[in-house]
């Protein structure tokens, strides 16, 4: 086997064992959540791989109907406390990140944050945390220098191995979605932008 | 196990068998191809969610030193013939980046495709590709209705697939990057973003 | 008189006669086709500078009330027969403009294009133009070596005039629509974004 | 004369005599600022109708050979001490850009603040200003709702006329810098980007 499908074997069970981690509980608090939000607004925040991982669940979280958006581009509407806001970090520290969460929570919003550190900035301005391990940015500052020598990090720098649990976690939770709403691929197909 | 976490396993078995089934020969001549680009421009195009694919990819591949951009951001400068432009397309018919892709052909840009359509318009284009599976869009104008009726796409609906496989496939070539380019992590958290 | 504001003076007359020589009757047809979309979609189609001019007005109607999306960002949902389509593109030729502009007239969505050219490909698409003169691309192919000696257009490059009468004629639509729907500042800055 | 093309003229001579009041100084400091950037990179930092007005500016430093960021966008290296950070926020207090500029002064990078606010947060992180006038939202909060009744605000609601007259005002700026550096239009049109 290449070098690529062995690391990609080693990561794909890195991320199953992730995913197996995270307690049931949370998991079915924010799908219920989620389906509580009816036709109010859901925000999605989260910074570089972060944000492309919310992007990529705020796109389907479209194409099942719900009214959703995402920081930091053109269309981002006031939010109000009737709102949810799905907060993506893994350290839970990013700045701009904890910034916005800070403005949603004494507007008043939901904050549903999915981060590897219950004991962040972001946990603490939530009112749920969905707890996805992974190396973190933060994890690497305890015996990092040790680790580093030994090469332990170089085949899933960074956020790597929180990014893709997270992202494969949240396509489940759209699987979820679909079942408990009723909804169909057919029609997803339907809401899926034809002008790409 | 959970509904979401059952769905995790079936997803990630699912990328395990697309990713291992990839030609070793079309992965080698692919980080062959980027590591001779040297300090010229590498340009992502791809659009959805893999666009946010592509833009994640293209994130380490900055973290790693290279030239690299993304199409649709404000800074995309003008491609020449010296440059390579790595497209992400399942369906490789996606009209905004199958006229982005005749640009960069007539140019005379290196293109390299990841796709599940080796006929596809994108492919005529590429001068090379790498061939990833998972179910895309076009696949589903055959016996269509039969499957859907079986909910069988449900769980991972439209480029789902095909998208996480590319996710993890890149990331295994990030790896297979830094080994080659004797970089470690700690390198790339000196390039990585302090203003998010 | 500085030089800075030298130019600023004489862009400024220029953009005034720029927005003086536009035909009322496109911008009252304009004005009363953006008024007609009520809760129906409005699609933002615009690259570069221009597509920041779009996202600009975009955001103006979001203020307004009207339920609109810009080409190009996570939550672009299918277009429809019954939705409004406002292109903005000084050459009128851009490629990906183009193939989007096409594939929103194959769906039978109103088309509006804001151009200089009547005569190209992307007016040939629309449904209603309004013509915003200004040097756009395609004039300098004509006598461009002559023009360019003379150093005529180093104050104003390439599609400088366009993008700013554009930007300054949009946000005078927004007055007007406005006062036709009775809406005033304040209702605006309760729309506006909290989180940014 | 049309309501619309009424309120182009009197936008435009306000944008013309909030450029003319713009401190000489302020203006020549900023342009031997970037001048001296070299090859050294260039951020630039806003939100909204600024950030848009920020990425048509950046566009055209690119234009001009310039090494140029936006933040929000998926390639933003790190920050170091060289760079230079360009704001753009009228009122100076936008939440994410006061975090992003503080996280930049801390890390030593200069920082140009556009503002309306010589006394706003953002000015205080700055090592220079350059004060261009125009209602802000914060000016709103004194006498707001008399002048609201007065109907004052509904022609250039919020920050329109700051964003107008920094959008001309950049341009200006664009036009010393290509006199300064001996470029030509011609040269701009070698860097336009091909593919959009």
């Amino acid at each position: 086997m290449s070098f690529v499908k062995e690391v990609s074997e080693w990561i794909l069970a890195g991320v199953g064992g992730i995913i197996q981690s995270i307690e049931e509980e949370e998991i079915d608090r924010m799908v219920e959540t989620i389906l509580e939000t009816h036709d109010r607004k859901i925000l999605l925040l989260g910074s570089g791989r972060s944000g492309f991982v919310g992007r990529a669940f705020a796109l389907r979280l479209m194409h099942l109907g719900f009214n959703v958006y995402v920081s930091g581009e053109t269309i981002t509407p006031a939010l109000t406390p009737d709102d949810l806001v799905l907060v993506i970090s893994g350290s839970g520290t990013t700045t701009t990140i904890v910034a916005q969460a800070a403005v949603a929570k004494e507007v008043g919003s939901k904050i549903v944050a999915v981060t590897s550190h219950v004991d962040s900035p972001l946990a603490e301005f939530a009112d749920e945390v969905v707890v996805v391990k992974g190396r973190t940015k933060i994890d690497q500052i305890f015996d990092y220098e040790g680790r580093q020598i030994a090469g332990e990090y170089d085949n899933a720098p960074l956020g790597t191995m929180f990014e893709l649990s997270v992202m494969v976690f949240l396509d489940s939770v759209i699987a979820e979605l679909m079942q408990k709403l009723g909804i169909h691929e057919i029609d997803l197909r339907r809401r899926h932008a034809n002008t790409e």
